[in-house]
């Protein structure tokens, strides 16, 4: 019997605009390749920290070009783009919810990640309300009195803390970041170099 | 008779990895929409000043991945990827070269600038050495005594630096950068989005 091939690992901020692009796609991309993924959130300010780059919407010329990039890509894939007035939300609700859900189920955990996102990027729902995050784990199945206590517990408070410590000392300094069997790829406009690497093997 | 349509403007600080990659491309990508290009060389310091960035060999986290991706996109396009121990240059020589060449002849600035790309990141050119940028010059059809004079004079030097305020009074804050009829295109990965933008046309 052959072992199963690894999942793809795929680490983001739940705020960063190009994540939404990559989200809709990564999974199925995946299991094209006899692939799962395993969804890592974590705070992108842990590698600012490191490269002294700030977020996209944050810095001078850069914001501009990317609501104008997020549009255009929204236009070429036909779906909508609509992050919240008051985006980019920082989201540690949303952050320490995910590995609240995550000590129950590692599928669940991607659903709900992949929901968070989704309903982000439509403006349906906050990173930083832990009620109605708790209602979404919920409606996929999730325990959503577990998911209101996790959000305030020390122990998941860290634990989300945790990931951004591992993403810098693992080298991701961006999001989305998807790693194929340890090898780094930044950025939804790398998912066709990730197939073309899943397709090929590595060099 | 249809007024031939605007050329492509590709702006690029000679140093940029990514550089390569879309330099190898872009004429023959406009050339298929019946385009031309304007190569449109800048110092991207003048960018970093107002973005806060660096570039991207002197971030951390960022150097690393940098250099990995270069070689994966070499791999992939079949091509090497090979720029000098000390890259990156600062090239302020290749930059005045460039806009001294495309006083005689905007084509030739062209063809010029697209040779000193292949070079310096085949480890043939330096960015910094006046003379054998002079003599590539003339190899391709320039004036070498002209060119060696443009490098050390004032107006050639300050029509070099306007070009990196004009990239950000254009909002260019990255390289490679193309515009398309204004529209503003950033990265050797966006070369496909610049396809299908000339293919389609604007929104």
């Amino acid at each position: 019997m052959t072992p199963s091939p690894a999942p793809l690992e795929f680490w983001f901020d739940f705020a960063s605009g190009y994540v939404y692009f990559a989200a809709l796609e990564v999974d199925a991309l995946a299991a094209r390749h006899g692939r799962s993924v395993l969804w890592r959130p974590f705070s992108l300010g842990s590698s600012f920290k490191v490269t002294g780059a700030r977020g996209l919407s944050s810095t001078p010329l850069k914001s501009d070009y990317a609501a104008r990039d997020w549009q255009r890509l929204a236009r070429l894939k036909g779906v909508a783009f609509a992050p919240p007035a008051d985006h980019p939300h920082i989201g540690l609700p949303a952050l320490r919810a995910f590995y609240t859900v995550r000590e129950q189920d590692e599928g669940l955990a991607a659903r709900f990640g992949r929901a968070v996102i989704t309903g982000y990027f439509s403006g349906q729902v906050s990173l930083n309300e832990p009620a109605p995050l708790a209602a979404l784990a919920a409606r996929l199945g999730g325990d959503e009195a577990a998911v209101m206590r996790g959000m305030g517990d020390q122990r998941i408070k860290d634990m989300a803390k945790a990931q951004g410590d591992e993403a810098v000392r693992r080298g991701v300094f961006g999001s989305p970041w998807i790693f194929v069997d340890g090898e780094p790829f930044w950025g939804a406009d790398r998912l066709a170099m990730v197939e073309d690497w899943l397709a090929k093997g590595p060099w």
